[in-house]
C-alpha cells in the first residue's frame, strides 16, 4: 500500500475502534454490555448507526423485525452486501457482530469521502437478533432478510413472558410481515460478513486475518428432568429422585462425549432447579445444550446419543427426562468463487491468505440461500469472545479493511464486464 | 378413651386439618404455598392465628423479630410452650410447622373450653422463620427466642437486595433488639414440639406418632466455582475453563459420598451459572450445599471431604472455587425426662412408644439452651415434605393431640407436688 492509502486505512480502524468502544456504552444494564433484541438499547443503536450510514452517504431503512439496511447506491443492476449484527448476548465484548457493521460503514465511508461509484450497489446490513439472548433462538434478524422466518417463533416467550410478537410490536416492526419481508436475491453479487474469529486459530498462525471455508452447525436443545421434590434432612439418599443430580450427571456426560467426538463442541450454558431452595431436594431441572460440529453428520451422531443418556440418566433415577430441540442448523459451506476473491484479497495485502472453518454460527448461514456468501475473520486475543476481555488490534482491523476494499475492487472487475455485456 | 373424649378429639383434629388447609391458601404465589419471613403472607398468617389464640383464652404478642407467641394463664410460676413455625419453603405442603401449632392450639383451646387452669402457664409459640427461604439462613425465628441471634446476620440480602435490617422493620419488628428480646429460661419447665416426620420410619412401623431421641446436626455452605466465559462454539473443548463443569461433578461426588457415609444426607437444591446463555461457556457457577448427620463428627468428616473434592475439581479444571460456610449447628439431644415423660404419654393411648431421630433440623434445636426439650412425630404418606403433596391422616392428628394433653397431665403431676413443697 501507498502511505497514503496506508494512513487512511489507519484513520478508518482508528474510527472503527472508538465507534466499536461507544456503541459498547449503550446496554440494558449498567456496566455490563446488554444488548437483547427488541430492548431500548437496540433502538438507540440503531439510531446512531443509521446517523453513521447517512454520513456514509447511504439511504436507510429498517425492515419488518428491525434490520438496519444502509444502500449506498452504484452505477449498475447489482448490489454487493456487507452485514453482522448489533444485538450482544448478556455481559458480551466489543466487537462480536459489532466490527463486522463498522468495517462495512468504513469501506463505504471511503467510497464516499472519495466520491467513488462501483458498478454495484453495496448494501451494509445491521441485523437486530443474531445472539438469540431474549427469545433463546438465533438468527431472528437474518431469517427474516433471508425470507426463512417460522410463523411459530411469534408466540416464544421472554423471560418476562413477552412474546416476540409482542417484541417485533415494540421495536417497531410488524410481526405479520415476517414471513414475507425478506430480501429478494436476484439482484445480489454476493454476501460478505467480517467478523472476529473467536477461536485461537489466526493467534496461533500469526494471521491479522483468515478466509471462512464453512460454518459448523448446530443443535439448541432445551433438556429437562422432573424427580420429587422432598426435604433435604430426611429423605434417605437411597430413596431420592434428584432432579438436579441428574441434570449434573447429564452435564459431566455431555462434556465427556464431546471430548470424544473429534472436531465438536457442546456446552450447557444455562441451568436451574426448582423449586430452588438450599433444604429441598429438586424436583425439575432444566439446562440448555449446544452442539456443534462442521460435519452434520457428525453433529447428529452426538445430540442423537446425549438424548439416549438423558433417557437412561433419568430412568437409571427413576426420573423423567424431557427433550425438545429448539433449533437446529446445517454446516454451511461458503461459495466458492467468492472465498477464492476473498483469498486474492488477502495476499494483495501482502498477507498470506489462510482458511478455517468457523465453530459459531453467523448470519451468512441464512444468507446462504440469498446470494454466494464469503466470511473475513479477524484475529482476536486469546480467542476469547463472548466476554468483556474480548479484544482486537487496530492494525487487524486497518487490515480487515484493507482486504473488504480490494475484494470490492475485485468484484467490481468482475461485474463491470458482465455490465458492458448487458449494454451490447 | 371414652366415647365424649374421642369425640371431642376427633373433632378437634378436623379443626386442625381444615386450619392447615385455609392457611395454606395465604400465599405470595397464587397456587403455590409460598410464606418467606417478612411477607405480606406471613403478617396475615400471624394475624390470622393470633385470632384463633384469642378465641383460646390466650393473650398473645409479637417479639423483636415477629415470632408470635400466646399465653395461657395457669396457676403456678412455671410455663411449659409447645411450639413450631408457620412460615413454609417455596412450594411447600400444607403441614410443615403449621401442623404443630395447629395441635398446640386445639390442646389450649380444649382446657379453655373446660375453664381448666394447669398448675403452669401454658405458651404457644409460632415461630417466623424456621426455613430461612429468605435469606438462606434457618432459625431465624427460634433463635431470636432463645436469645442467640448473631447480628453480623442482619446485613444479609434476600435476592432483592433487601437485608435482614430492613425486613424486620418492615415486618413492624425491631432489628436492635433481636440479640436481647430472647425469652428468659427460669421460669420454664419444658418445650414440646409436635412435627410431621418427614420421613418414611412412622410408615414402615404403622404408628401414627413417634418419640424423637436427637436432631441431626447440618452445615450449610454457599459453593461456588469460577472458570473463564467463553463462545460455545468456538473455544476447543480441551481448552475450556467451564465453571459450571465442575460445579456439575462436585454434584454428582456430593451424591456419592453422601450414599458412602452411612446415616448422612447431602443435597445441592439450588444452582445458577453466568453469564446464563444458552450459547456462552458459563465462567461462574454457584450453588447450595446441605450436609446433616445425627453425629457430628460424621457430618464434619463429610464435609470436610467434600471441601476438599471442590477445591480439587477447581484446581484440575484451571478454576477457583469458594467456600463459604453460611449455618452450622450440632446435633442436639433431646430431654431425657421429658422424652421418658412422652413415651409414657403415647403409650396412654394405647399405642406402642418408638424412638427415631430426625434428620430435619426443628426450632427445638435452639430452644434446647432454655429449656428441656422433646419431639412428638407425626407420620406423614410416603415421608414427602417440602412438596404439595404433603399428607397426614387426621386420626393421626388426632392421636397426637391426645399425647399432648396426656404430657399436659404428666407434667402437671410433676408441676403440683413441686408448687405444694414451696407453698410450705
Amino acid at each position: 500500500m501507498n502511505t497514503g492509502q496506508g494512513s487512511e486505512i489507519r484513520d478508518a480502524a482508528v474510527t472503527v475502534m472508538r465507534r466499536c468502544g461507544s456503541l459498547a456504552n449503550i446496554s440494558e444494564e449498567p456496566g455490563l454490555i446488554v444488548r437483547p433484541y427488541g430492548s431500548q438499547a437496540m433502538n438507540e443503536t440503531n439510531d446512531i448507526v443509521a446517523g453513521w450510514m447517512g454520513e456514509a452517504g447511504m439511504s436507510t431503512r429498517r425492515d419488518a423485525i428491525g434490520n438496519l439496511i444502509g444502500r449506498y447506491e452504484g452505477t449498475g443492476e447489482k448490489t454487493f452486501v456487507i452485514g453482522s449484527h448489533l444485538d450482544t448476548v448478556r455481559d458480551a465484548g466489543n466487537y462480536d457482530g459489532i466490527l463486522g457493521v463498522m468495517v462495512a460503514l468504513a469501506c463505504v465511508q471511503q467510497l464516499h469521502n472519495r466520491g467513488e461509484r462501483l458498478p454495484f450497489s453495496v448494501e451494509v446490513v445491521a441485523f437486530a437478533d443474531e445472539e438469540g439472548l431474549r427469545f433463546g433462538t438465533t438468527f431472528l434478524g437474518s431469517s427474516v432478510y433471508a425470507g426463512a422466518f417460522e410463523e411459530e417463533l411469534l408466540s416464544l416467550e421472554d423471560h418476562e413472558g413477552v412474546t416476540l410478537r409482542e417484541a417485533v410490536r415494540a421495536f417497531g416492526g410488524d410481526p405479520d410481515a415476517l414471513e414475507s419481508d425478506g430480501r429478494r436475491g436476484g439482484d445480489l453479487r454476493g454476501y460478505l460478513e467480517v467478523h472476529i474469529e473467536q477461536g485461537p486459530m489466526l493467534e496461533q498462525e500469526d494471521l491479522p486475518v483468515g478466509v471462512v471455508s464453512a460454518i459448523s452447525g448446530q443443535s439448541r436443545v432445551g433438556v429437562g428432568f422432573t424427580g420429587e421434590a422432598g426435604h433435604a434432612g430426611t429423605v434417605p439418599m437411597g430413596s431420592r429422585r434428584d432432579a438436579l443430580c441428574a441434570a449434573a450427571e447429564f452435564v459431566v456426560d455431555v462434556e465427556h462425549a464431546a471430548r470424544r467426538e473429534p472436531g465438536s463442541v457442546a456446552t450447557v450454558g444455562e441451568i436451574s432447579s426448582l423449586p430452588g431452595a438450599s433444604n429441598v431436594i429438586p424436583g425439575e431441572a432444566k439446562l440448555s445444550l449446544d452442539v456443534r460440529h462442521p460435519e452434520d453428520a457428525a453433529r447428529e451422531r452426538l445430540r442423537d446419543h446425549l438424548e439416549a443418556r438423558a433417557r437412561e440418566i433419568a430412568a437409571c433415577r427413576g426420573c423423567e427426562s424431557e427433550w425438545r430441540v429448539r433449533q437446529q442448523t446445517g454446516a454451511v459451506a461458503m461459495d466458492a468463487e467468492l472465498c477464492a476473491l476473498l483469498e486474492r484479497a488477502v495476499e494483495e495485502t501482502g498477507t498470506p491468505a489462510t482458511r478455517l472453518s468457523s465453530g459459531a454460527g453467523h448470519d451468512a448461514m441464512q444468507v446462504a440461500v440469498l446470494a454466494p456468501v464469503a466470511m473475513l475473520f479477524v484475529r482476536c486475543e486469546r480467542g476469547i469472545s463472548h466476554n468483556p476481555a474480548e479484544s482486537v488490534d487496530t492494525d487487524d482491523v486497518g487490515a480487515a479493511i484493507e482486504v473488504v476494499r480490494n475484494l470490492l475492487s475485485l468484484v467490481s472487475r468482475r461485474v463491470e464486464p458482465e455490465g458492458a455485456q448487458e449494454g451490447e
